[in-house]
């Protein structure tokens, strides 16, 4: 297998019906990303979008085709990836194998959602078709409501309150505050979380993350044209893991209704496969939809024994210059989630620590990143682990 | 890049409403291919979905790690793959990468797509979305009446008439006689097409395919797996070519409205990668999904020159027994077009046919199969080259 590099980012900001058309939101990152990549788009042979709600918000299926066309693309292979939440980082890992496997040298891997611009129980609708429908949506459980059990049940269990998850929340407003493409740039402090009021007793809305629209992507390419960039003076990474793993869709199907087995299968695979161990995971950029699913993600990666994922990071673990530090941009929390293109996000954010461009939020000598995107409430799970290229 | 071989099939016979729920017409698909393999689940490692309408009709996403669970597969690397109508073959090109590029040894493709369950009014805005929302769906352009601009230019372009794509519709129903998991098991001849009636000028009923539910999957493999199921007396058909092509989704926006650029390259593609020439190809399931679709695919494959397709086949050579069988199971004319699961399908009638198990329809000694499913009118064409292994 060849070695995989991430050659160049972009983004657009994550915003509420800022952005126009999807088509140019995602055009507008895959430019970005060749751009900082210094290619053009005749160098690129292959496009994988990722996306989950196009189709039922928008009215436009065959995203690939359509995204690679917009683009300068045309003629490419191109196909669209749904895993829920988790499609963005889905879609990466077919880019991934696509130049590890020899069948492609440089990839675009584009993750795109608008979620504001239809009406919110439309949108409530579309995000609830990633929990199991005939177990779960069709009884009126909706995404929100799913993990509120999580939490109440991860509340009752371990015996914490609903103050305990508040430094995920605060943590990750803290670090939007340093990224121009976070969408909630305010800070919150243990008072206005308190504060916050109950969505779905007892998920607050600072445990919860924001509606909103973005577009991300990464370039993917093989170690020649990585070390043909570094001369260039243009930084690169090496994916070193990246793995999928399944669970059941419905909680309810879960060996465990509080162990995130994809999660632990995920990070596993894709440690193993990278010959890292957790202690050499400089940043984690987990999929903290929920403040309940940071905690479960800390403990099903290993961070933490179960039932101590929620106390991680109250001695600062988690913030910038700490052991592990997490959502480092903002996290799905503040920077936002747009689904289907928060897995790319989380790798763009992860690719500007390495490579030294996330001040004011830089992690000094960053040389290791885990990267976690979930679709559902832990149903696909994706990893991957990025490394400094030298 | 390693050697990939089909080592087993199964299909749900196409029907209306028939199959009761999306999920367990998958999980049978799935248990069929792999007893006809006889591999048990756990030897999978990575199941790949094709859908195109599940989010939009039956409100469930995630197919990939929700299938994986109830197939039981649980903890597989697992994500569904979109292009439209192309989305089965598109996921079989990933699950072909897996296990070339040496990430799988043995993986499930799985195309699922049920239609008639829901309003058809609502079914038709679903499949609308496979064209280009903004320039065709938004006003009123639904996939039949672009097929039906598709097929007056192409009359008017040639000089021809309705009944020259007569042969097309009249061979498909033929064949699907012989298919037990066909649709439209009935005979159909000139006088019968002629009589039919104009869905939308100049498209008749009898040029269009049926609205209808499926699902068909694929057992993917290494040589090694198939060597030892070729020991076990079970035959193997090896994946000598496979590759994605795009093109504009807009007619509009096409280099000329009557060329399938994306067939044209993708056909080049994966001949090119075989490294076997037309005159090898024993039959060529195509994507019949109108007659004028199928004209259209003849010529951009090159078998037919520009204004010819429509006249090709017209002597037999498109019949089983000719130069060049296409539609050999009844395609998706009349065997059904299942939309997300019908590159599976055309994948799992080829192997039919070059294993010796396609009576009454079998093709004499057939070696090669050239295989090409089409996402809206041309915007992503994926083909595969299949061989007889020996």
């Amino acid at each position: 297998m060849r070695e995989v590099y991430i050659v160049g980012t972009g983004q657009v900001p994550v915003t509420k019906q800022g952005q126009g058309r999807g088509r140019h939101m995602a055009a507008r990152a895959i430019r970005a990303a060749l751009a900082e990549a210094g290619l053009e788009p005749r160098e690129v042979s292959a496009l994988y979008v990722g996306n989950m709600m196009s189709g039922m918000l928008a009215q436009q299926q065959q995203l690939g085709a359509l995204y690679a066309d917009v683009a300068g693309l045309r003629g490419v292979e191109a196909a669209t990836v749904e895993a829920a939440c988790g499609s963005g980082a889905a879609a990466a890992r077919w880019g991934y194998m696509a130049v590890a496997g020899g069948f492609h040298d440089v990839v675009v891997v584009c993750g795109m959602e608008r979620m504001t611009h239809a009406p919110k129980e439309t949108t409530t609708a579309a995000l609830a078709t990633a929990a199991d429908w005939e177990l779960e949506g069709c009884v009126g459980e909706s995404f929100l409501s799913l993990n509120a059990v999580l939490m109440s049940r991860y509340m009752e269990r371990w015996g914490v309150g609903s103050r305990d998850f508040a430094h995920f929340a605060i943590n990750a407003h803290r670090n939007a505050l340093g990224n121009p493409h976070a969408f909630l740039r305010k800070p919150v402090d243990l008072e206005a979380y308190l504060a916050s009021r109950e969505v779905a007793a007892p998920v607050k809305l600072l445990d919860a993350p924001p509606i909103c629209d973005g577009a991300a992507a990464v370039v993917l390419a093989t170690r020649d044209v990585a070390r043909a960039a570094e001369r260039a003076s243009r930084p690169a990474v090496r994916v070193r893991g990246s793995a999928i793993a399944t669970d059941s869709l419905a909680l309810k199907g879960r060996r465990e209704i509080l162990t995130l087995d994809g999660a632990a299968l995920s990070t596993a695979r894709a440690l193993e496969q990278a010959g890292v161990t957790r202690d050499d995971v400089d940043l984690f950029e987990l999929h903290d939809a929920y403040t309940v699913i940071t905690a479960l993600s800390l403990e099903a990666a290993g961070f933490a024994p179960p039932g101590r994922g929620v106390h991680f990071g109250k001695d600062g673990e988690i913030a910038i210059g700490g052991r592990l530090p997490i959502s480092t941009m903002g996290g799905l929390k503040a920077r936002g989630h747009p689904v289907g293109a928060t897995g790319v996000y989380q790798l763009v954010e992860s690719w500007q620590q390495l490579t030294g461009a996330a001040a004011p939020n830089q992690i000094p000598d960053a040389e290791i990143a885990m990267v976690q995107n979930i679709g559902g409430t832990g149903a696909t799970v994706v990893t991957h682990i990025l490394a400094r290229a030298r």
